[in-house]
C-alpha cells in the first residue's frame, strides 16, 4: 500500500512503543517481549492497521503482530492505537523475508487485501504463491493456518488452487462474505471501502496439518 | 430437474437406442458395450442433455454416459440427439446407487447445476457431499477427477470446502466462468440461461491421486 507522503512522518514513527524496526532481534523469542505463552498472530500487509488494532482490543488472549514495509502507512497507522495493547506490536519490515524474524513461533497468519500482482511475471510476489507458502512453513508452530480475506477475484482463484496444491486444506470458503453468516469479521480499511461500492468480499480459512494428511492415506 | 410433463413420453424412451434401463446389467462391462477401452466420462443429472451430447460429438476419443432419473427430462434430452453417436449412452437411474452401475472404470465425472439443497438437514442429498464421494471412490478407475459448474453460490463454497476436505487437490477455480479464458466449455441450456442473466458461473475441476498425497509427506 502507498499513500501520499506525511510531513511529520518520521516523528510520528520515532515516538511509537508499539514499532518495531529491528525485529530480526526477536527471532524464536518473541514470546519474551510479550511476556507470555499466548498464541501468535500476524497480519501480512497490514495496512492503515484498523484490523490488527481491533483484533488487539477484542482478544486479550492473543499475541498481535502487523507488519508492513511502507513508513508512510506506517504512520498512519500508529497513531490509531488508541489505548494500552500490550498484546500489540507493529514490525517495520519487507515480508519477502519473514523467516528471518519468526523461527516456529507463528498460529495464525492473516492476509487481508493483499496486492494481487496481475501480471504472470508477478505471480512470485504474490502472498499466496509457493515460494511464500514455503517460507511459512518455517514461522508456523504446529498447525498451520490463514486467513485470507480480497475483493481481487483472480487473486482469489489463484490463491485457492495454490494453498489445496501446496496440501493446504479449505475450512471454510465465502464468496460474498457479507451475505454470508460468519460470527465474527473485522473489517480493514479497504474493506469498509469495498463494500461501500456493493463489490464481494471473499474469504477463506485454510489449514495444513500432518495428521489430516496422515488420516488420508 | 423437473419439467412438465410429455404426452408421447413413453413412445421417445421406448425407441429411442441410446437408453439405457438397466444399467446394472453393464457393471464392469460397460467397454464391451462401447467396444473400445476409450476413457469414459460421465455427467450426473444430465438434464436436457445439451452438455453432453455436444460433448460426444466434438471428442469421439471419449466415451460418454449421461445419467438422469426422470423420464420427463429424458423423453426432452433423447430426441435432441441428432445424430449416429457410437460413443454416447444415456442411463436412467437414480445417483443414489450410483456403485451398482459402475465399477472402477470411470475417468470423470461432470456435475452441472445440480440441485443445491439448500437445508441443512438436506446436506446428504447434495452430489459434493462426503456421502456420494465414496460412493465415487468406487467407480472411479485410477485418478479420480470431477469437473463441477454452478450460479449456486453457497452450493459452490460447499463443494469447494467438502472436495478438498476429503482429499481432492483444486486443479482450476473461476469464480466468473465467462470472464476467464478457459480453452473449451461447452454450456447446458441452464447455464445459457443464467449467462443471459449476467448470473455469474462458477466452475472448478479437482483432482484427487493417491500419488499427491504420498508426496505431500
Amino acid at each position: 500500500m502507498r499513500l501520499r507522503n506525511i510531513k511529520n512522518k518520521q516523528e510520528i514513527l520515532d515516538q511509537s512503543s508499539y514499532l518495531i524496526t529491528n525485529p530480526e532481534i526477536y527471532r524464536g523469542r518473541w514470546h519474551e517481549l510479550f511476556q507470555n505463552d499466548h498464541p501468535i498472530f500476524i497480519e501480512i500487509g497490514m495496512g492503515k492497521g484498523q484490523f490488527i488494532i481491533e483484533n488487539a482490543k477484542r482478544h486479550p488472549e492473543i499475541n498481535y503482530i502487523g507488519i508492513e514495509r511502507y513508513d508512510t502507512v506506517l504512520a498512519r497507522a500508529l497513531p490509531k492505537i488508541d489505548g494500552s495493547y500490550p498484546n500489540l506490536y507493529i514490525v517495520r519490515f519487507n515480508a519477502t523475508f519473514i523467516d528471518q524474524i519468526f523461527d516456529r513461533e507463528i498460529d495464525r497468519i492473516y492476509l487481508n487485501f493483499s496486492d494481487p500482482w496481475p501480471k504472470k511475471r508477478h505471480v512470485s510476489r504474490r502472498l499466496m504463491c509457493t515460494l511464500f507458502l514455503k517460507k511459512y512453513d518455517a514461522i508456523f508452530k504446529n498447525s498451520k493456518e490463514i486467513h485470507m480475506k480480497t475483493d481481487n477475484r483472480e487473486l482469489f482463484e489463484f490463491a485457492l488452487t495454490s494453498f489445496s496444491q501446496y496440501g493446504y486444506q479449505l475450512e471454510e470458503v465465502h464468496l460474498d462474505l457479507y451475505q454470508s453468516d460468519i460470527k465474527e469479521n473485522i473489517a480493514t480499511e479497504y474493506e469498509e471501502k469495498f463494500v461501500k461500492e456493493h463489490k464481494p468480499i471473499y474469504h477463506c480459512i485454510v489449514r495444513k496439518s500432518e495428521e489430516i494428511l496422515h488420516k488420508k492415506l
